[in-house]
């Protein structure tokens, strides 16, 4: 991939070698790609010799632990830093707790995402890029920075999961291509894609069997919930669906797709997508939830899970019913 | 990838261009890159104005009916065809029915199978390619064939089944470069993939949900099964596993998963499945079956299928117990 240079790539090349103490940070909630591109970054900077810390506000996911340097990611901002580079936030406030111990502002903010605030004083961002490990994999040599093993093996990984291994709309001929030149360094995408995607625990597969076994499907609405007894039953602790919904969404005819997690206290959490132009958005925000176009949550609080099905499912069938009438009118 | 130009090569190219009907073949039991190589190789045959026919000894299966071209191939070897050439076979038996009505010897063998018996005149085999569909790619121009929109869309969907998107340890840094040559033309990946990996059928989904409520896990060991009554239940009617034994390699502190599908006359299909170095295929060989080192199968008739799984995981046990023994020796 070819990046035109900037005035802002070159003045951020000149920022990042004239530094002595570097800090990357990423987002709260760290996915494969916040991980990848924070480690990623802080092995390439390491390579014109600078002394690099990581951090981010939320533990490294236990699937991610593999990564070069993920055990010294600590949640603090080093106090000597001089400078400091965001990769992956497209918010200030997505650096969570870490926002609270910012003394000064983000220096460069490293993004792919196309709402991205410009919260740094150097924004380098590129939303065409389907992850921001895809972005850095062309960035990094603009910056005068090198690759090697470690960086090529955190950026794959961002790569990968931000994908769902090559799998999403995002994914461009030009990924494909930072992915073939990462693999021109000592990396196993076979072991990466393993660890990150494929894998699961023992309690999230009964949980797919379950919820699999209890799907329901009529004229192009699939469904299928999770109760708690369920959960108590194979021990599962987790509080999310184990990705139970994009299992349904594999179901030929497969039109919308929603799942219904019980929780304590009365909660009943609500997973949609839509696989045709239903906003589903539109419907998760009339229980006070939100989303995209295609993906979208709420939460019901205070009732049951059958009771919330019933309301959830009629006001989903509705949106369908009024879709398709504005397609064929 | 850049391929030698080898004598072979230049002889092929040589023949292809003097054909008048140019006839291709795969092989029985057509998979993605079976069937995309197939209709890749006549798509590009096409670009020199040839005539070309598609050949396969069983139908196209449905997922791949979307390939432009799949409803032209024909279980038949035209008559006046005066060119054979065989694509993705490593045998000349794997081309099943089409073999009595052969009326000469394949003339050009196309395959990236490591076994392949090289039955043809012209024998062009790379086994270090992921697909036959990875060597198409690189081997079209120096048989002086070009790509376009039809010829990407099948070899990308050989590529992406043959690798199951890219996560086999046989896809290499060039596989994702071919996959890069591919995108350059009008092809979705993120459909292929769709089409051809991530969608399943309701009656397999719910098979999936029984298989998985009743996996079990011991000491690295998986198992679970598949029975008559639960297929009938959710009206399953194919012979396989929908799979299945896929999903259990997934599941953490997996060495060995085993998979048992009852199917009538009292047969007991058995697959196994490793992930560490013990040889399944010795163990199915035991049974009367066999396979490879990390996949194997086997039946066993006259038996009901609690006495096939306690005899079977029993040998599978001791093979796992002899190989550690092994291992710390």
């Amino acid at each position: 991939m070819r990046i035109p240079v900037s005035k802002e790539i070159l003045k951020a090349k000149e920022w990042l070698h004239g530094a002595d103490h570097i800090c990357v940070v990423g987002h709260e909630s760290p996915d494969g790609d916040a991980v990848g591109s924070v480690l990623g970054m802080t092995w390439a900077l390491r390579t014109i010799g600078k002394k690099v810390s990581s951090s981010l506000p939320d533990d490294v996911p236990a699937n991610f632990s593999f990564l070069p340097g993920s055990e010294d990611i600590t949640s603090d901002i080093p106090l000597d830093a001089d400078m400091l580079v965001s990769v992956d936030s497209a918010d200030l406030n997505r650096l969570g707790v870490l926002v609270e111990k910012l003394a000064a502002p983000i220096d460069i903010n490293i993004d792919h995402h196309i709402s991205n605030s410009r919260f740094a004083i150097i924004n380098l961002v590129d939303s065409e890029t389907a992850a921001t490990a895809e972005y850095l994999v062309g960035l990094l040599s603009l910056l005068g920075l090198s690759m090697n093993d470690k960086v090529a093996t955190c950026l794959l990984t961002g790569l990968v999961t931000d994908t769902l291994g090559f799998r999403t709309s995002s994914t461009r001929s030009e990924t494909l291509s930072a992915a073939h030149q990462l693999m021109q360094y000592d990396v196993s995408l076979h072991d990466i894609y393993h660890r990150t995607l494929h894998r699961r625990s023992y309690e999230a597969t009964k949980l797919w069997g379950q919820a699999l076994g209890n799907v329901c499907f009529e004229d192009g609405l699939v469904w299928t919930q999770v109760t708690l007894e369920g959960k108590a039953d194979i021990g599962y602790t987790a509080r999310g669906d184990a990705d139970v919904v994009s299992q349904l969404t594999a179901i030929e005819g497969t039109e919308v797709a929603v799942v219904f997690v019980e929780r304590v206290n009365s909660e009943v959490k609500i997973s949609w997508r839509s696989l045709n132009g239903i906003d589903v958005a539109d419907v998760a925000r009339s229980f006070g939830g939100g989303g995209h176009q295609a993906a979208a949550g709420a939460s019901i609080y205070g009732t049951n899970l059958e009771r919330a099905q019933d309301v959830v499912l009629d006001r989903t069938r509705e949106a369908m019913h009024n879709y398709r009438i504005q397609l064929t009118s």
